[in-house]
């Protein structure tokens, strides 16, 4: 087998602080069916969106190297709040291709506005960095960019009120001044916020578009791996695993969660300690 | 000086998953005003009441281990996650005195009730170990204890939802099943709860008793420090630090927290990295 060939072969990286990216993982095993997937959960640290940008780096970087070793042929960084603090010194530091899920997410809705005001609801760390403004700005100088952290989002999805008035309530305070300001385009910037996107649908009402960077990232991906000629030709063999997930704590409770995300069934979720990395 | 002397001047390390444990700090610095305090929050690693007992204990040990370089005469456990699942690890493999938080709450609800039916409400992992429970069943065979976890009181607490109709409804939902079975006495198992302390008495009613661990704890430390002869004799003196503050990560919002929770003003946390104790 030729080296480009057995390229071809390896597996692709994802990883998330935690179960929200499985959102990006289920549009990658969508859109890219014959690919295999590694899939890492950093559930001993999760959350990320709360923390500050040189510990989500130094978390970020130790996940890179523990997917190194699991021969991947691209990582995917399926967590904004990583992408916003870590893609650059990801992309500096590793002989990789690396996706992250912002850019992809920030072109969508430049080419979906139609009144160039964008709006993105993320997490702390992720509005914080102000990445998404800076990235559709540089591409539309034009471009009105709102951003609005909502922390209760995550734990309230993870919570399992998906349809409640709570989480209602909740968005209705968080999303107020986003439709004040009569935004006609809202990225979801978290990977939990597509699990309660009729919710958010519902109060933006069916006048503002919905971007997922999740479908806009797979959809990257696939160019990506097209470009470089790293696209798997065909549906790995019988007794070849597709897909493997590893967490860094709790296996059974991120088993459950990624049961209820994937069409999936996961049968098992390996613990490696991340810190050795 | 005397090696008694010295060691009675020594500070009392007290740690926790985040901010949490500061009410547990407070009640220390109120009832023992002569004693110096470091304070560890494991900010990059928040929240430890969704994970594992190995993962917990792990965090734990590295910081029990970082409490030592810091030259402390005694351990006070300020997280109930923590207290659950490492309490005798640490008293197994440290040469110090530990106290918890989760036995001198199961003793003053032992105390307080009439009724002989005791509820506790706690994080996931406090919950899952089953500690209070057993605490309580073994001092008092006897009691009924109808234990309930609260996932979401920690992020309405952080997101400052302190008085909100939000907080009221979640609380309501938590809550129904204790008063349904007419517990007389509740636990606050979680240190964030006290921050909370005025929605659960009104729903929970007048005639139920909410134990706060966290005076309950400090009244232990006093206790033994006093059998072992270790309790400071002096305010000390001017140019001494009173209290010090360490964090995992991000010392600016932990400080802003601390200080919408002492009386007393911190001016710095330093950020240290844990994961090399």
């Amino acid at each position: 087998m030729g080296e480009q060939e057995q390229m071809r072969d390896r597996p692709i990286g994802v990883f998330d602080s935690g179960v929200g990216g499985l959102t990006v993982a289920r549009e990658i095993m969508r859109q890219l069916p014959n690919e295999r997937i590694v899939y890492f959960g950093d559930t001993a640290r999760v959350p990320y969106g709360s923390k500050s940008p040189e510990t989500i780096t130094r978390f970020s970087r130790q996940i890179a190297h523990f997917l190194q070793t699991q021969n991947v042929k691209a990582i995917v960084i399926a967590c904004n709040s990583a992408s916003s603090c870590a893609v650059e010194a990801l992309e500096q530091e590793m002989d990789l291709p690396i996706i992250d899920v912002v850019r992809p997410g920030a072109r969508a809705a430049i080419a979906a506005t139609r009144n160039n005001k964008i709006g993105v609801i993320a997490t702390e760390a992720t509005i914080g960095s102000g990445i998404y403004s800076r990235y559709i700005k540089e591409q539309d100088c034009d471009a009105m960019v709102l951003s609005k952290a909502c922390p209760l989002f995550v734990p309230l999805v993870e919570e399992g009120l998906w349809e409640d008035p709570v989480t209602d309530e909740i968005a209705g305070r968080y999303l107020a001044e986003l439709i004040d300001v009569g935004i006609d385009t809202l990225i979801l910037g978290c990977t939990h916020y597509p699990i309660i996107r009729s919710t958010i649908g519902r109060i933006m009402g069916d006048s503002v578009t919905l971007v997922n960077p999740a479908y806009e990232t797979a959809r990257e991906l696939k160019r990506l791996l097209q470009e470089k000629g790293l696209e798997s030709g065909h549906r790995p063999g019988l007794g070849t695993e597709l897909y493997r997930f590893f967490v860094s704590d709790a296996a059974d409770k991120f088993q459950k969660f990624a049961n209820s995300i994937l069409t999936y069934g996961i049968l098992s979720a390996k613990v490696i300690n991340i810190d050795e990395y």
